[in-house]
């Protein structure tokens, strides 16, 4: 029996991403810097949410930000600079919970996390990223770019830093994906015992971003990856599929 | 610049796992049936927690088991077999939430999960499994069995699927290790930019542990996967140590 395999290959070399860049156009090229070749079909191309940001100028210099009256106030609690409290509160729908530094809010997408996902990382001095407009359309975009620029039909994960309720640490998750489903769907199936299994609807998509982080890294300057060797669930699902609705939310 | 690159090799033909059966002597006699050389260090390997189940006489017969009142009650509020009932209920220390059919309990060594991991899936007709006794030390022993065995310095991480609050679908993620951190620390640390992190542990084991998932699925009879290329934080973690306690958890 062959044993099943997956490879996961990080990209890096990219140059500095900067407002309009095309991403698809940057991995295509860091690829052959590196003299790996995108299959036609099959890869799964996993980038970080922050040179998508940066390529959709959701860069934001704080020196330009003005806080409000909510925001002065939230900073002074939380200990956090007002202007990047402001533009919390303005990617923001809700306040989930505050304590002590911690602000947890669910974005205009309905994500629920730290501070909105405005972020000081990996971005130059004096400057935050915000969150793309809508992560799906970005993958989505950068899904179309590659297909238009090198015939490949991928599908792509945008990853994300995500904390979780009751877990200690953060994981990378999906926060777009294009050309394939989320999750991967047990319900119903036999198990080799004759059991239907009834619960198992696996993420896959924040597995795929999970194991990309860990070529990734957080400072190692490879801001992208390929999967290559996993049969995905092709297919149209979003990120937001796997964002669960309040009312069916026991935690919140 | 050579491309960092991890794979994901997964080892299937394992026989079925029975009662006292060695872990470590079976994966190696797997891996030599699959042509696979496991290497003396820097491997992790990841097991999922049925097997591990089953070779440490965790599965009961539900014809061996008698309900008592409050399973009896629990039973009908949740339509489940009152026997499973009975079971979740000696493995957990406190019902945490309860909706409908779902049952979230805080299990005895702190997992907060479904059922408290008892399952029927992957197992003989009227049997279940419940979680290992020890998950972090069924690590260590399998991680002994393999250096003992074959002079193997691996990591292992024991495997689990997990609900995610606030998410939808499930995740693997890591129920117990040994010979690592559970963790990757960026805090303190400096982007490229000058910026200093102060808010990224990256859970690792788990992301590991997602990984392997994504080779072993559910059905496929593969319940290990060896994960090759990860520089994986060497040291004595604990699962344990990704639990978070109640006082600093904003959603219990």
């Amino acid at each position: 029996m062959a044993a099943p395999e997956l490879r996961v290959i990080g990209l890096g070399g990219l140059p500095e991403v900067r407002p309009g860049d095309d991403i698809a156009a940057l991995i295509l090229e860091a690829a052959e810097r590196q003299g790996i070749r995108l299959r036609r079909t099959g890869d799964v191309l996993v980038v970080t949410q922050k040179i998508v940001s940066k390529a959709e100028e959701r860069v934001v210099a704080l020196a330009d930000v003005e806080p409000g009256p909510e925001a002065a106030r939230l900073a002074q609690e939380t200990e956090k600079d007002p202007r990047v409290v402001e533009l919390i509160l303005r990617e923001s729908r809700r306040i989930v919970r505050q304590a002590g530094p911690v602000l947890i809010t669910e974005t205009r997408h309905g994500f629920v996390c730290a501070n909105a996902g405005v972020d000081a990382s990996n971005v130059g001095q004096g400057l935050v990223t915000l969150l793309p407009e809508d992560p799906d359309r970005s993958a989505g975009e950068i899904r179309a770019g590659l297909r238009e620029g090198a015939g490949l039909e991928v599908a792509v994960v945008i990853s994300d830093t995500f904390g979780r309720p009751g877990r200690e640490g953060h994981t990378n998750g999906a926060g777009g994906i294009a050309g394939m489903e989320a999750f991967v769907d047990y319900v119903g199936r036999m198990d080799p015992y004759g059991y239907e299994l009834r619960v198992s609807t696996l993420a896959v998509a924040d597995e795929l971003a999970g194991a990309a982080e860990l070529v990734m890294g957080k400072l190692s300057g490879v801001p992208a990856a390929i999967v290559r060797g996993y049969a995905y669930p092709k297919g149209s699902g979003t990120a937001r599929d796997m964002i669960r609705p309040a009312e069916r939310d026991l935690f919140r």
